[in-house]
C-alpha cells in the first residue's frame, strides 16, 4: 500500500504522517510564550506549521534535520498551506527516520544526469575550456550533484543545481542548432560552470544558509577566482582571450549589474546564457507554485517573479 | 562568376555595384544645400551613404524601392559602415533591376517554413485554438510569410515575421519536452499568433513604416480584436476560459506593462512566450550586428539591447 | 427621530446599530482558532471589525450581503477606525434588513445624472461617435448607473461609475470653453466610454471582485473590443480615422504604459482625458478619507496617492 | 490689406517680411567660420534660421530685440520649421520697428484679465489670505501681467503668466462647484500666487533668461519668502495655521520632490492645484505645437511631455 | 559600585533596573485587550517592551518621560532586543527619578563642543557669513546644543544636533586642507546652519515629534526664511551674491530633489556639504546599530541605509 | 621669462606654443573630406581642436604622443574651450619635444607621496593586511605612481591614481579620529588597494584606453583575484575572516550594484570607503572643471556628476 504524502491530503483532512523538519525556529508569541515555526517536508513538498506553547525540551528536541511523527490537520493560512499540529514526537529507530528519504530531489536520477553531462562535455571542442570544465567538475563532483540551485525560490532541492544546469544545456542545444553563429563550446562551458560557486556560497542541501564568503564575496566572484586558480594549475594563461571569454560569460550571467554581475554581457554567448538561466528558473518557480494551486484559482505570490500571482486554468 | 556584394568589399575598397535604395530621405545640409541620406541594400546587408548637393531631379529620381548602379568607396563614419558616392544612376531595363532580388530574406525558404508550421499546428490539440490559428493564418498567409518582424532592430527582412515565429516554436518545443506541465497547444498557438498583428501595424517589407492604426492602437490590441472576430465567425465563445487563455498569452507577450502589454503574464505559458520572444529577438540583433564587426573589435551600439556594444572574439 | 449611523459615534462610544456586512472573511488566528474579519457598512461609510472564536455556525450565518444587528464599541486600531464586537445577530424580517438601504450611493440621484448625460450626448456632434456612444450606453444602461467605479480606492459605491464619469464631463466642459482647439465631441465621447469596461471587469456593486476576463484581459481592452463590435453592428468602418481616434482616447486613458494602457496618449484629447480622470479620482480619494479624519490630524495613508497622509485643517 | 505673418507662408514659399529677433547666438561652424543662430518671431509664432558666414559687423548688428527685414524661404529641417535666409537688414525708423508689436501675447486682453482676477479675489473670503494676495499682486502688478509663465515650453509669451493663472482659476471654479469640501478661498489664493516667484526667477518677456537667484534659490522658495515678508508687514503671524496652509499649497505645487517642491502635497487643495497646473501647462504645450503641425501628421517632439509626438487628425 | 545599565545585561538575564520611558503607546491586542508598547531607555541605549493587559490606570501612569523601576528579562524578538516585563512601577522621590539622567547624550560635553564651535566661527572670514552665523547661533543657542539631529535614525539623542554639526566641520577641515580651491568660510558657515531648522521642525529631545510647520514647510525652507530675516535685521542685502551662495548651500544640502532639496547643488561647497552630511549620518547609524550586534553576526536592518544589514566582524 | 601655457591665453588671443598631442582621431567631415580631431595638452590643461582637410601625410605625422608647434587662436565652441588651428608642425630635436614635460601631474611630488604612504602602511597593524598591502604595492610600485585614476573624468593625469588614493587616506584619518569604532587598519588597507586593479584595466598614462581584461572582467574583480593570488603566495588563508573582510571592502567600494560592485557594502568600513572614494572624485571633477570656468559663469556640464553645471562665484 502506498503511504500518503503531505500534499496527498486536502484542506480540512486530519493526517498522521512521518515528515522531516526542514527548518525549525523558536520565537516568542505576542502573548509572551515561546513557539516553534516549522517547515515540514517530504517528497511531495514543504508546508509550514506552528507549535504553540513550546517548552525548552520541545525546542531542544525538534530541530532541523529530525524526522518526526506528526498528527494534525491540513489548513490554509492567508492563502498558504499550513498544518495545525495536534501532536508531535520524534521518529524512533524502528520507524522510517532517515532524513534523506524525505528530501525532494531532482526529477531525473543522478546516473542519468551524469551521463548526459558527459555528452555535453564532449561537445566542448576548445581545449582550454574543455580542460577547465573537466577539472572543476571533478573537484566539486559530489557537491555539484547534491546541492540545490538556490536557498529558496527555484530548484531548492537536492540535486537541483545539476538539474537546473542540465536544463539550461538542453535549451542551449536548440539555440546552437538554430543559430550556427553561436559558439557552442563557450555556451556549454559557461552553462556548466555558471552556478558552481553556489557550492561555496551555500552550506548544503538541508537547512541551507549562506556562508560568510557567500555573504561578503558572492558565488559569482568565488567561481571566477577558482577558474583563475585552475588555469594556474593547468598552466593555461588566465589572461588569454579564450579564458577571458569564459570568465566573462560567467561573471556576466546575472545580466544586469543590479542583479550582482560586475559586468553586463558584452559577448553574444554571455547574453544568451543569462536569458536561458532566467527562463529555466522562471519555469521552475511557476511549476512548483502551480502544483500546489487548485485549478481555477490564482496561486500565492511568487517573490522571484515580481510577486505576481499565476492562474491555474481549469482545463 | 560570382557577383560581389556590398559587404564583400573591405573598408577603403572602390566598388561598382547594383544596389537597392532601401530608404531615401532628402534633407538640408548645414551649408544650406540639399542632400539625400540613403540606405543602400543587397542581400549581404544595409549600408548608409550621403549624396551631396542633390538637385531636384536627383531627389525625384532616386527614391525608395529603385535599383541603382553605384560607383563609390566603402568607408567608416563614427564606427558605422558607410559608402562615399562617386556616381549614381538608375539601373536600366536590361540590367538586374528587380527590387526583390536585393531584399534580404529569411535564411530558410518559404516552402520549408510552411511545411514546419503545418507540423506545429498539428500539435495544437485543443480544438478551439487549432481552429482559430488555422483560420487566422489562412487569412494572412501571404503577409505572414512576406512581412518583416519589425521596422528595424530584429528580423527586419522579408520573411522575418515567419522566421522569428518559427524560431520561437523550436525553442518552445524544447521547453515542452523538458517541462511536461507546460501546455504545448497553448504555447504553440500563442507563439504563432503573437506578432501577427504586425501585418496591420506595419506597411510592408520595403520602406517599412507604421500605419495610423499601428500608431494609435498597436499590434497587440489589433490582433486581439481579430481573435475576437474570428471567434464570432467560427461560433466559439470569446469569453470561454480557453479563448481567454489564448488572448491573455498574446496580450501579455511583451512581459511588462512598460513594453506595451496591457496585462502582465498571469499564466505560465504567457511568461514563457514572453521570454522566448525576447531571447530570439536578442540573438538575431547580436548576430546581425556582429556579422559586420571585425574580429577583435567591439560592435556598434545595439539600440534594442540597452545600447550595449558587443565584442567579436578573434578566435 | 434620526437613527444614528456608524460614523455618528465617536471613538469610545458604545453602539447598537443595524449594519450591512460589506465583506466577511473567515481566517485562523495566531492561537489556532477561527475568527471573521468583517467590513461593516451603512451610508456613513465602512468600518472593520474582528469576530473572535467564531464557530462554524457563525461563519455560515454572517456572510457578505447580510444585514446584522450589532452591539459593540467604536475604537481605533493602528490609526484606522474599528469596531469591538460585543454581540452580533442577523436582522429579522420585521427589522430594516434590506441590504441596498445600507449601500453608499452617489451624491446625486440617478434621474438627475441621466438627464445631464443626455445633454452631454447632444453635444457630441460627430455622427459616428454619437451613434457608438448611444448604442453602448443603451446596452449597459442598468450596469452603468449601478456599478462602482473601482473595487476600492475611489468612487467605490453604487452609482460611482456614472458619477465619476459625469464629474469628468463637467471638468471637460470647462476645458472646452477655455481651449476651443480641443475637440469637444471626442473628449465627451471618450469620457463617457472610458471606464464602461468595468462592467465586465468587476462583478457588481456588493462584494465586488474581479472576473476572470477582468484579470486576464482588463477593462481597457474589453471595452475596445466592444467598440469594434459596435462598429460592425452599426456598419461603421472600425479602421476609419474617426473611430481610430475614439478607440485611441480610451486605450490611452491610463496615461502611462506602466498603468496598463497599451499606448500612451498621442492625441491632445487622450492626454486631457487621462489627466481629468486622474484629478477626479484623486479628489474623491482625498475627500472620502478626510471625512473620517479629525480636524487638526493627519489622515490614514491613501494607497492610490502614493501612500501619502493628508492633513485636515482645524479651521 | 492684411500683412502676411511668418506662419501664413507654406513650406517652400519665398517670403519678405518684418520679424523680431527673439534670440540671436553667434557660434562657430564646423568649417571654422562664424554663423548666427536666430529665433525670429512675430505674433504667429517662432521659427529658427541660420545666418552663415557672419561678419563681426553682422553679429554686432543683429541682436536680440531688434526688428529686421528678412528675405528668405520657408523650409523644414529635421521636422522643425526653419527659414533659409537670402538677405537680412535692420528695420528703419520709418518702418514697423517696434519690438513689442511682434511679441506673441495672451489670447485675452490685459483689461479683461484684470477684471476677472478681481472677481476671483473677491471670492477669497479668508481675511489673511485675501490681504496677502491683494498686497502681493499690487506689488508685482506690472510684472504679473507682462511676464511669460516659463522660459520656453508653455505660455512662453508676454502675459503668459497671468493667462496661465487665470486658466487654472477657471478650472478650479468647476472643481469647487463639484466638490464643496474643497476650500475655495485657499485654492484660489494658492493658484494666484503659485508662479508669482517667476517674476524674480526670470529676467523678463524678451530674451528670457534665469537670474542668479532663479538658478540658486528657485521661484518656489523665492515666493515663499515673500509671503513670509508680507505677513510681517501686514502683522499676520506667519506660523499661524492659515498661513502655513497657504505657504504649503504653494511650496508643494510641483507635486513631486523630483520636480522641485521641497514637500509633497499634504492637504487636498495642494494636490488639486498641482494637478490643475499640470493640465493647463500640458494643454498649452500641445495646442501650440499642433498649431504648426499639418493635419494627418505627427508633430515634433514635445520636451515637456516626455518627448512624445502628437497626431493632428485630418478631420 | 557601578550600577548596571540596560545593555550590560545579556539575552536571557533577569534584570531589576531604573529606566526612562522614552515613548509609550497604548494599543489594542489581537485578543481585544489593551497593551502598552514601550521604548525604555538609559544611557546605554533603547529597548522595546510590551506591557500586556494594561488597565486604564496603567495607561495613565506609565507615560512618556516618566522614570520607572522595571523587573523583567532581556530577550530577543525577530532579531531585535526586547524586554519581557515581570513588574513595573513609577520611581519614587527618594529614587533616581530625574529623566535627563537617562537620556543618551553626545559623546563630548557641551563645554568642549562650544569651545570648538568658536574656533570654527573664527575661521569664517567673509564678514556677512560670519555675522549671520553668529546671530543665528546666538538666537538658537540653547536648542542647538539640546536638540537631537533627527527624530530617529542618526544622532537621535540630546546634543545630537550640535555633535553631528561638529563632526561635519572636522571632516570639512580636512577637505579644506587638501583642496585649497574650496571656500572654507562658505563650507563652515553652511555646515553650521544646515540643520538648524530642525529646532523648528522637531518638538524637542524627549518624545520627539514633527511640528505642523515641520510637516507642511520642512526644516530646509524654515531655516532659509530665517536667514532671509536675519539679513534684513543685520541690514545685509539678501539678494547679494554672497548671501545667495550661503542660502544655496543650505537649500541644496540634501543633494537630490527626491530627498527634499528644492535645488540640486550647483556650487562646489554645496555638493561637498551634502556628501559630508551623508557620510557622518551613515557612520552614526552603522555605529549605533553595530553596538547592539554580537560579533560574528549580522545586525538588524538599517532603514536609513536602504534596509541593509551590516556584519560585525569577530575580530 | 615664464613660457605661457595653453590656459594663460584668453578667448580671442592668437597663440604660438608647443603642445602635446594627447589624442588624435582621423574622421570624415560632412563634406566628405578627412579631418583630425585633436586634444592638445600641456600642464595647464587640455583643449580640443579640429584640423580640416587633413592629408594622409598629416594623419600619419600628427599622432598621439607627439609634441607639436602650434599657431592658432583660442576660441569657444558650444561653451567648451577650443583652438582654431592656423598652422601645425612637429617639434624638432632642438626644441622642447619631451612628451612627459607636457603631461599634467599630481599636485604633489612622487617622493612626498611615497613618504606619506609609508606612514599610512605603518598604521595597518593587522599583520595579514599589512603583508598583503606591502606585497602588492611593491609589485605595482611603478604603475601605481604613474597611472591616472581614470580614463577621463577625475584624476585623469599621471600620478592621479596615487594622489586620489592618498587623498582618501587623509579623509579616512579624520574619520578614524572622530569614530574610534572604525577599524583603521582595514579602512587604510582597503583604501590603498581599492583602485589598484586600474593598472590592469587601463593601458597607461598617455592615450589611455581600456584593455580587453578591463572590458570583460573589470578592475574590481581583477584586483580581487590578485589579492587571492597574493594570499596563496604569502601562505595566508584567503577564506579566513580577515581576508574576506579586506576583499569585501574592495569588492563593495562602488557602493551600489548598479555601479559595478558585485556586492553592496555589508561592513562599516566598506560603506565608508565607498563614500570617501565618491567625495574625493567629486571634488576633483568640480575643481578641474571650475578652473576653466570664468567667475560669474556656469561651467560646462560634468558627466560624472549627473551632467550638472556648476557656478563659479564672482568673489
Amino acid at each position: 500500500m502506498e503511504v500518503k504524502k503531505l500534499f496527498d491530503y486536502s484542506v480540512g483532512d486530519n493526517l498522521e504522517i512521518y515528515v522531516l523538519i526542514k527548518s525549525a525556529e523558536a520565537r516568542m508569541a505576542k502573548n509572551g510564550k515561546q513557539f516553534i515555526a516549522f517547515n515540514f517536508a517530504d517528497r511531495s513538498g514543504e508546508i509550514s506549521a506552528k507549535f504553540w506553547d513550546a517548552s525548552a525540551e520541545d525546542i531542544a528536541a525538534f530541530q532541523t534535520g529530525k524526522v518526526v511523527f506528526l498528527r494534525g490537520k491540513r489548513e490554509t493560512y492567508q492563502d498558504n498551506p499550513q498544518i495545525k499540529i495536534f501532536n508531535l514526537r520524534l521518529a524512533q529507530d524502528n520507524e522510517p527516520n532517515n532524513p534523506t528519504d524525505y528530501l525532494q530531489t531532482a526529477p531525473e536520477t543522478r546516473t542519468e544526469m551524469e551521463a548526459e553531462f558527459k555528452k555535453f562535455i564532449l561537445k566542448i571542442t576548445e581545449p582550454n575550456w574543455n580542460r577547465i570544465v573537466r577539472h572543476m567538475l571533478n573537484q566539486h563532483h559530489e557537491d555539484f550533484f547534491e546541492f540545490p540551485a538556490a536557498k529558496k525560490n527555484h530548484h531548492a532541492y537536492a540535486g537541483g543545481l545539476a538539474y537546473h544546469t542540465l536544463s539550461i544545456l538542453r535549451l542551449a542545444q536548440t539555440i546552437v542548432e538554430q543559430y550556427p553563429e553561436v559558439n557552442a563550446s563557450l555556451l556549454y562551458a559557461g552553462a556548466i560552470l555558471h552556478d558552481l560557486g553556489k557550492t561555496q556560497e551555500l552550506s548544503g542541501a538541508l537547512g541551507t544558509t549562506y556562508t560568510l564568503a557567500g555573504n561578503l564575496i558572492g558565488h559569482i566572484v568565488l567561481i571566477d577566482e577558482e577558474i583563475f586558480e585552475t588555469c594556474k594549475e593547468l598552466q593555461i594563461d588566465p589572461e588569454s582571450e579564450s579564458v577571458l571569454l569564459l570568465r566573462h560569460v560567467i561573471l556576466a550571467h546575472h545580466g544586469l549589474l543590479e542583479y550582482g554581475s560586475p559586468v553586463r554581457p558584452r559577448i553574444m554567448e554571455a547574453e544568451i546564457l543569462h536569458q536561458l538561466d532566467n527562463i529555466d528558473a522562471s519555469i521552475q518557480m511557476m511549476k512548483t507554485t502551480l502544483e500546489h494551486t487548485e485549478p481555477g484559482e490564482f496561486s500565492e505570490r511568487i517573490f522571484g517573479l515580481d510577486n505576481r500571482q499565476f492562474y491555474r486554468p481549469q482545463q
